[in-house]
């Protein structure tokens, strides 16, 4: 039997009355005239926005009132119906009835485990926009006046970045040959695109060589007389690096994990060791980049930026700031000098929808050198032809949506101030919850807020006491003990539905011996507030003294 | 002067009404409760369905009313106001006015250039639903039931192209271990993907060497004695498996292009011809995938699948189907014979934005092998830990929207059968259409259609009977006149804003020399009917005789 022509569809009962005929699909497609029809789609707005959003209200954090594995059996049907299944109207109230209470509510403001939160209600107009215009950003002949758009809003942070001149940004606004920077799917695909740039521009052609992206990575090793390329950056750094370099061909091992200071930033010293020893001991060694970090995604820590800039001048590699998340600080004129430095970089990640509040998924790289992106341009017949305007020459991706309108229409509506008040609330936030944890004998603060994220755990008193005499095998005991306990806490909390901290593990020290498992608060919504902050403290203990005293009692690490 | 302290944004006068303060930043991010407030929110979203769609109708196609350069005069300002410049009211209301009247009306049914059509209103209301809930579909802390149901319509669709037996996919549904596909940005992604897993299956870790992953590309090579990679792909093969192999390492130039046959379907004899080349002559070429197009960008046609598939299994290499295009006729019992041998693939890639009808951007891959993916996984602390069932382990991006919310609920609505009708229509059409063009002297059709995607050109019969006898230089010389023809009669109609087809190049009989610029039409829209494409090529026949008939008649080209 032809496998092609079997029945992978089936009818299902009880569902007659929906058949799929051509009048029926005509009007899907259509966009209904009468006042009744449109008045029914409007209807279904009004459920959208505001049914989901009491919903959502009600069902705070990840509810796992349903386990995963009882969810997972609800959903094992894997036969699609030949004829429809649901109307629209009936589409919509399951979503908002038996999917919404199951989703994750991260835009509570109880929800402070990661990078994802409560977006402004606008976000979703604008949202749905992006998705009625339906353009398709890779070419001028699918987007036009998007195309236009999207290099100006990316001139904009351009210059919240870069500061170049008046003239500067005249020139470069709308040139169709030259790129201030790019709209991607997200961080990742940033980085990888930065990485990409940087090792074709490292491996240009020469002689027989036709330049890495055409002749591969063997026989550009060749034609430079490199034996490995390596990636320098902190132990901090989002792994979307080593995925970039895997993917590459650099090899993931090649990202060389620099040690770390007491204040989570890269270790200066350490790096220049590497550097030296790579110098001496490999002369056949490229290093390809060194990146900075803009805000750790466990931590939040900022990387001393202008320092690495000027030793990538040095060495003479490319510099990129993965500012995935800090990026926005620089609207803050209060904070914005954390971000020192970072106008000398290559290139910049910045996500969209992190502190710029957007819907997933967009991210953004920007670059100082507006031609460097010519090293990973692509062309064809039908699209992106040779000298034209078309956006998708230079990106990895091909059809893209225009995200660049929410961002522009975001900016708008926030102005620049806006963004300011969000970065500065989370900063302020997290600094006034650090010091609410180190009141409370029970918690120990990890990693002292720099932007607006910190890690700490439940280190009773006794705990506390004992780590500070106990030697290196003690200590591994102690915390492997205090490991287990945060563990279990970081689920109990999850699992009860009122609040989420996310967790992670960090190194003390650098000590792979000194694993530590930490609570992470990421503080983004405007809504949290340091008395909601401290109600989760005040959680944690209560599940604490309920649960967990018990596991370590038999340790003596409670008195 | 330190560079991150200076004012980048600026304060545009008479917007003075509009400042950012606390209050207005709590009220844009809380849904208000007041019924006025609400239904004013209401009322945009009225805005943007209707209102959009009134001014798109008034503006068919890529008008050109404002040139491109004066467009682009409008969109330089690049500095960011400090305070709010606008309300979400006029935002809106700007989009709508301003904004949209430039944009392309992609929902023309006298659009049939791109890939890139009407979606059914419904899925602008689906993709509301997924930015209001915003779920983060890395992880599952960020998303729970929505990474449940994705894994359950992937299986839908794996059912659809390999249908496996049901044990098949209760056992692998929603099993945390195995993959039967992931959702990605768009077709480039899916190839990359797939070309990335290719490459990693075949560079496995042995002896001292840790996989090309982690080792990279050079010392993949050397731990497995290979010299070069190379794929094997039609000429119709899309330009992302070039980019694909640029971005990974191997170098584009070794995506081998395989000479077509007539049908513009890959020349088996000639794909066998080179593989038995690479093997008797370079012992130590890798073919890491052999690739069959299943929906040809530029034409639209089908690879011989079935055989591809064998000669894949002959040469032990990885067999993966580009069906970004092509994939959904497979719900048509009429036509997904078209694409007997898909279910043989090792992967395909399939666009949920192309003849799913989805929003802007959603890509898939599928595969064969639920393990296959293992070779690309990545883990880290505070995201995709091990043995997790968070989706984000075998993606390449990181955060990520919620798209399959939009694909589960569209096959709902539309039933297998409404996509069917969508698929048939295509079809149809566009065989009536190829019948029309070779009823008019004026044309001559180039590819005929086998799914719904032709190309032709203006070729006077004057042209094709010299045409006919002339030499190899007489007929480079005559098409190179049609090209300008045609080319500028592509941009004519465009301009003119009714209609638009957009154009490629093809080479007759692969040769370089015979290159001929083609006029493409992609009929994806169920409102374009005939008696449409008959007025587009009434609207050609003008065009030629008012502007373009003089270039021809100095050559001797018309009678």
């Amino acid at each position: 039997m032809n496998k092609q022509t079997a029945i992978t569809t089936q009818s299902h009962p009880g569902h007659s009355d929906l058949v799929a005929d051509w009048d029926r699909l005509f009007r899907v497609f259509i966009c209904p005239k009468g006042h009744a029809s449109r008045a029914t789609l409007i209807k279904y707005m009004d459920q959208i926005l505001y049914g989901l959003n009491d919903f959502l209200k009600k069902n705070v954090g990840i509810t796992e009132a349903v386990s995963l594995k009882d969810l997972s059996e609800r959903f094992t049907d894997t036969v699609i119906n030949d004829n429809p299944q649901k109307k629209l109207a009936d589409v919509i109230t399951c979503l908002i009835k038996e999917i919404a209470p199951h989703a994750v509510n991260v835009s509570s403001p109880y929800f402070v485990g990661h990078m994802t939160s409560a977006i402004p209600f606008f976000m979703v107009h604008l949202k749905t926009i992006v998705s009625a215009l339906n353009q398709n950003v890779v070419k001028l002949e699918t987007s036009k006046v998007v195309s236009v758009l999207e290099k100006q809003v990316i001139a904009k942070i351009h210059r919240v970045i870069y500061n170049n001149t008046e003239e500067f940004y005249r020139h470069h606004v709308q040139n169709a040959d030259t790129t201030l920077g790019v709209f991607v799917e997200g961080g990742t695909t940033a980085n990888l695109t930065a990485m990409w740039m940087a090792r074709n521009a490292k491996f240009q052609p020469k002689a027989d060589f036709k330049g890495i992206e055409a002749d591969g990575l063997v026989a550009a090793y060749r034609a430079w007389d490199v034996d490995r390329c390596v990636v320098l950056v902190s132990r901090r750094g989002h792994y979307s690096l080593r995925k970039a370099a895997g993917i590459l061909g650099i090899g993931n091992s090649n990202v060389i994990p620099i040690d770390i200071c007491k204040n989570n930033r890269v270790d200066l010293s350490c790096l220049k060791r590497t550097i030296r020893r790579l110098q001496i001991e490999e002369p056949k060694t490229c290093i390809l980049a060194i990146v900075g970090v803009a805000g750790a995604t466990e931590t939040g820590t900022v990387d001393p930026l202008e320092d690495l800039a000027e030793i990538s001048t040095q060495v003479g590699t490319h510099f990129h700031v993965d500012a995935a998340w800090g990026g926005p600080t620089l609207f803050s004129k209060k904070y914005r000098h954390l971000l020192n430095g970072i106008s000398l970089a290559d290139s910049v990640t910045i996500d969209g929808h992190k502190q710029f509040y957007m819907p997933m998924s967009c991210g953004m790289l920007y670059l100082k050198d507006p031609a460097a992106m010519d090293v990973i341009a692509y062309h064809s017949n039908y699209v992106n032809r040779m000298g034209s305007v078309d956006l998708g020459i230079k990106t990895l991706s091909g059809s893209r949506e225009a995200n660049s309108l929410i961002l522009d229409s975001a900016l708008k509506i926030m102005g620049a101030k806006g963004y300011a008040l969000l970065i500065d609330h989370g900063i302020e936030t997290a600094a006034a919850f650090a010091r609410e944890i180190k009141k409370r004998e029970l918690f120990e603060l990890m990693t002292p807020p720099v932007l607006n994220i910190l890690t700490y755990r439940i280190c009773p008193p006794h705990a506390k006491k004992l780590l500070e005499t106990a030697d290196n095998d003690r200590r591994r005991i102690i915390n492997e003990k205090l490991n287990t306990v945060n563990r279990r806490l970081q689920q109990i909390q999850r699992e009860a539905g009122t609040s989420f901290v996310s967790r992670t593990t960090l190194l003390r020290d650098n000590n792979p011996d000194d694993a530590i498992v930490v609570l992470r608060s990421v503080i983004m919504n405007p809504m949290t507030t340091l008395s909601i902050l401290s109600e989760i403290l005040d959680e944690q203990e209560r599940i604490f003294e309920r649960d967990l005293k018990g596991l370590l009692e038999g340790q003596v690490l409670v008195a």
